[in-house]
C-alpha cells in the first residue's frame, strides 16, 4: 500500500551533517527521513521558499523537459530502502496517454515533484521500518535521533541553510 | 555561425577556486572557458572518467527521462554570453518527429550531451569573444589566465578532483 507524504521540512542531522528531508503522513503522524546530498537539498529548499533563479536548475530543466514533450509527473512512489539506500520512481504521464516508469534518486523524485505538483507517495513498508527506526542498523544513536526528531519544531526546519 | 566543439578537460580557475570546463575547436585552435558550479562539475567530470555510480545522478536522469519518451538530443548549442553568463539550448528529437528547442545553463547542456553523444556547438561569435578573452571585464588577471589556459598541459587536465 502507497500512504501519501508530504514534505514537513529540511534539517541538518546533527550527527552526520547531512542534509535530511523529512516526509510526515498527511492522515497519520508517521514521519520518514530521508538523507540526501547537499546540492539536492538546495534544489529541494530553493522551491520551498519559492526563491527565484536567474537561470534554469538542473530540476528546473527536467520540468522544461518533460513540458515541452506533452508530458507531465502524475506521483513520485518512494518504493523501497536496501543497504540504507532509499529507490524511487517517477511516474510519468506522456501524450501518448502510456504512463512511464523512471527509476530515480527520491532527493531528485522529490525535487521533481515540489516543481510540478505532483504528489508524493511511500510505501507503506518503508514508513513502518522508519517509524521505528531501525532500518540504519549501523546508526548508534538512532533513539537519540528518533527523540531529535520528534522533537522537532517547525522553527526548526526553518534553519537550514547552505 | 555554429562551430563545433568538444570537451578538453576541467581545471580549477587558481583565481576564483571554480571550476572551469575548457572547450576546443574541432576543425581549428580556438579555446573556450566556461564557469561552471562544482555539482554540474562533478556531474561532467563523473562521465568523462566512466565513473560508475550505484544510482543515477540526476542528469543521468534527464538521460532516462529522454530515452522512456522516445526523444533524443540532436545538438546542443552554446548561444550567447550576458554580463558573463552563457546561454545554451538543447535541441531535442521528439517522436513525432519535432525539434524541441529547451533553454539550458551551458554546464547542464554539456553533462547531458556527454551522456547522449550528442554534438557541442558554439555561437561563433561566443568563440571569437573567448579567443579574445574579453569577455569578462570585470576579470582583472584576463591576460594571466588567458596565458595560463594557453599553456595548460594535456596532463593538467586530469587534476580536477571534487
Amino acid at each position: 500500500m502507497e500512504i501519501e507524504m508530504r514534505i514537513k521540512g529540511l534539517v541538518i542531522d546533527p550527527i552526520s551533517k547531512m542534509p535530511i528531508v523529512v516526509l510526515e503522513e498527511i492522515a497519520g503522524d508517521r514521519m520518514l527521513p530521508i538523507w540526501i546530498g547537499v546540492f539536492e537539498a538546495n534544489a529541494i529548499s530553493l522551491k520551498m521558499e519559492n526563491i527565484p533563479t536567474p537561470r534554469p536548475l538542473t530540476h528546473d530543466l527536467i520540468k522544461n523537459v518533460l513540458q515541452k514533450l506533452d508530458a507531465y509527473i502524475e506521483k513520485i512512489v518512494i518504493s523501497d530502502v536496501l543497504d540504507n539506500t532509499f529507490y524511487a520512481y517517477i511516474y510519468c504521464h506522456c501524450n501518448k496517454g502510456k504512463i512511464i516508469k523512471i527509476d530515480s534518486r527520491p532527493s531528485d523524485a522529490i525535487a521533481l515533484s515540489l516543481r510540478m505538483e505532483a504528489p508524493i507517495y511511500v510505501e507503506e513498508k518503508i514508513v513502518e521500518k522508519a517509524h521505528s527506526l531501525k532500518f540504519d542498523e549501523k546508526l548508534e544513536d538512532s533513539e537519540k535521533l528518533k527523540n531529535w526528531l520528534e522533537n522537532l519544531r517547525p522553527e526548526d526546519f526553518g534553519k537550514y541553510k547552505m
